[in-house]
């Protein structure tokens, strides 16, 4: 058992760092836990703690009640949302939540991230839900724990399948992505960000083709030709 | 010939691992592919091979129907739409495919990319067309071979010389690049991203253009002059 | 005492190298500044000093009327903002002062930056504040002084408290950030930058899903269903 | 006179690579040059050489007509346009031309930068003009002689002086700027390069301030005050 939790905690280190390499995270925003289904134990970051400083010991054990059954450091205030979501979405076993700044963007909209093209459709089977925005009541009291709870409800209310869109925007707030461990977590966070980004840039160049006009054939043939074929003279050719 | 295969195995690997440097693939997204017409061999990208660990030796050879002719890995899944382009477009070498950030934008928006400057013109001798939508028929059987014929056929219709304007956006999917070997069109997939990203700013600039003003007189000589000249004070002077 | 002034030398060259790291500053733009209240004394960058020369020991010591106290150097032209904000704001004790992008297309729009998600409730109480432009007269006698004063003004006017909102958007100009000390400036200022860059992504994400429509139901099973179930084909399997 | 050669292209050559730093450049885009207007001598980049091959060796040197006076490689395509800007801008020692995306992108919009804030006006003396297209017959002929003669005459017919805008947008095409040598005149292209990206923001600020709402205060207050004040959980307290 203490090695299952040795490479529990290792595991959720590297997808904590991932996140870091991978530019989704900046300061100490974001996190990554896993479960052990068996052992009924999640491995997630502790609050406040600085990357640079993290260590693969750093990583807090709590059980599904979010007791600390190891360490001495407070797990992310985010666990509640975690311990929800492993508790109602039996098939994940890993989430990441940060607020990589596209995603965040669609988040902030209180807008569903629509699915415009097969980058999107190679990993989120339809568009990537939004919540409600949380009542007064909600916020404040347990206001981590409702997190989750809307998050579940969005999923209900709309009949989508969590393994089929394993993210979600929190309205006004930012995403939670998942997945059968957190390393595929993250990488699902990276793609989720990747598809947020080429969304927007969709409009506007949608804008931009209904706008704006091409250039002249003759300022077209200079540069092309001047690069091209027998009268070119461009380089060292 | 062992020899020209291992050369070719190389090449390719090459330009895929050049995809990853230029910053235009995340995760497995993206291939490269090269032919050796002379063996009517091609190579190209094993499916789903991280690129940190790729290595020349698994750059999966097939003929041109698509069988592999050695090694174990599975071809890239778009192999059928590079073996397309490289039947009926019969001058080129190389062929990448990206979902590189910006081009695709102009794939989902489902537009062309026109021709809005020197440094599109320099590489393509037009706008960048964009084909049509797949059917449902095209995209239920035999979707990849599809991909490749609705290339050919955007070309044909708009009668464009798949030479002078190397790459096409394929509609609500992404970027198809050639070019006379796999590292030419590596270098056209470079052009193409940034020309797309460029073209989209081109449209901000026309809206801030029209819609800001300028500042004061005052503010404009108070900052400029505090620089330059007699009364300047910025600086170790 | 002289080991005092070393330490403020040391901690407020660590917080301007900090800016270079994080990405907010180019070429020589931007300065952070701390002072020691106890003994009245303000560390701040030198004018114009590139950030690859900069040393501990060219960090300008002034007194709380901007005489040097130390060093050959002469401050940063903003100094004489940086002092009304000590003299002012008594609670703090770091403020950096940037040209950070996105924060600063928010402070030439001459809005404040309003509250669109949580990311920003972390740190700030609600919107970012923009100062009214300067006067005339304002911007040609003592313009650097009158900086300071038009933010006091702006955090007076409105009600704000300054260790609640710790930054401010001068119009037309750029942000000051401020905090406990200069490092935690710094990260305050780290964190403008990115929640004004998500604030402008939320807008535009506003319009994509108002304005774009989302792939067909073949186009979005054909690619999710290749890469996930029984029938998947993409990959080494 | 060899060693003011040698020294030239050395200069020439360093400011050719600090494009490539300042990202400024891809692939073989743009160019840096430098006069030596004691001899009449210039140094330029030669035509379509890879960054990652050039040497100090490898700039060209031609006179005050364009004649190679020493070297095997051809110059960039671009030396007549330099050449008219050494002629009639008399003040000026450096020229860079680059495609840097965000100032091409106001190009290609065919608009002057307008001056937006101070970072803009540290710089620039008022709006970084644009030039009228160049005409059929212009382009046809003695291309880049005609785009150095249409700077010319921007600046003739707006009464600009060069030194106190030492920049401009050639429509449909890219930048060109200029200072005392080469090395101020890439400092000056980092600087046209970042003024135009903010530009672009602003305009998106300025929307998303008119179109979009605030968060509710139940949300602010709650994520404010987690993080801050008494009864804060968030960190290791």
């Amino acid at each position: 058992m203490d090695n299952a939790l040795r490479h529990l905690q290792e595991k959720v280190y590297e997808a904590n760092m991932a996140l870091v390499r991978h530019g989704l995270v900046v300061l100490t925003w974001g996190n990554a836990s896993e479960i052990d289904r068996e052992l009924g134990i999640c491995g997630i970051k502790p609050s406040g703690v600085p990357y640079e400083e993290l260590r693969p010991e750093h990583i807090v054990l709590v059980d599904m009640e979010g007791k600390v059954v190891e360490g001495d450091l407070r797990p992310s205030s985010d666990t509640p949302t975690h311990l929800v979501l492993y508790q109602q979405f039996s098939g994940i076993g890993g989430i990441v939540h940060t607020h990589s700044r596209y995603a965040t963007a669609w988040a902030q909209a209180m807008r569903p991230l629509p699915c415009f093209g097969t980058t999107h459709a190679d990993v989120f089977y339809g568009a990537v839900p939004c919540t409600r925005p949380l009542t007064e009541e909600e916020i404040s009291g347990d206001y981590e724990r409702h997190t989750g709870l809307v998050i579940v409800e969005t999923f209900q209310n709309l009949g989508i399948d969590p393994l089929h869109v394993p993210a979600v925007l929190v309205a006004q707030h930012a995403p939670f992505v998942w997945g059968e461990n957190a390393a595929k977590a993250v990488e699902t966070a990276v793609t989720l960000e990747e598809v947020a980004a080429i969304a927007l840039w969709t409009q506007v160049a949608q804008e931009a083709w209904q706008k704006l006009s091409p250039v002249s054939q003759a300022l077209l043939d200079k540069h092309f030709w001047r690069k091209h074929g027998e009268g070119a003279y461009y380089g060292q050719g």
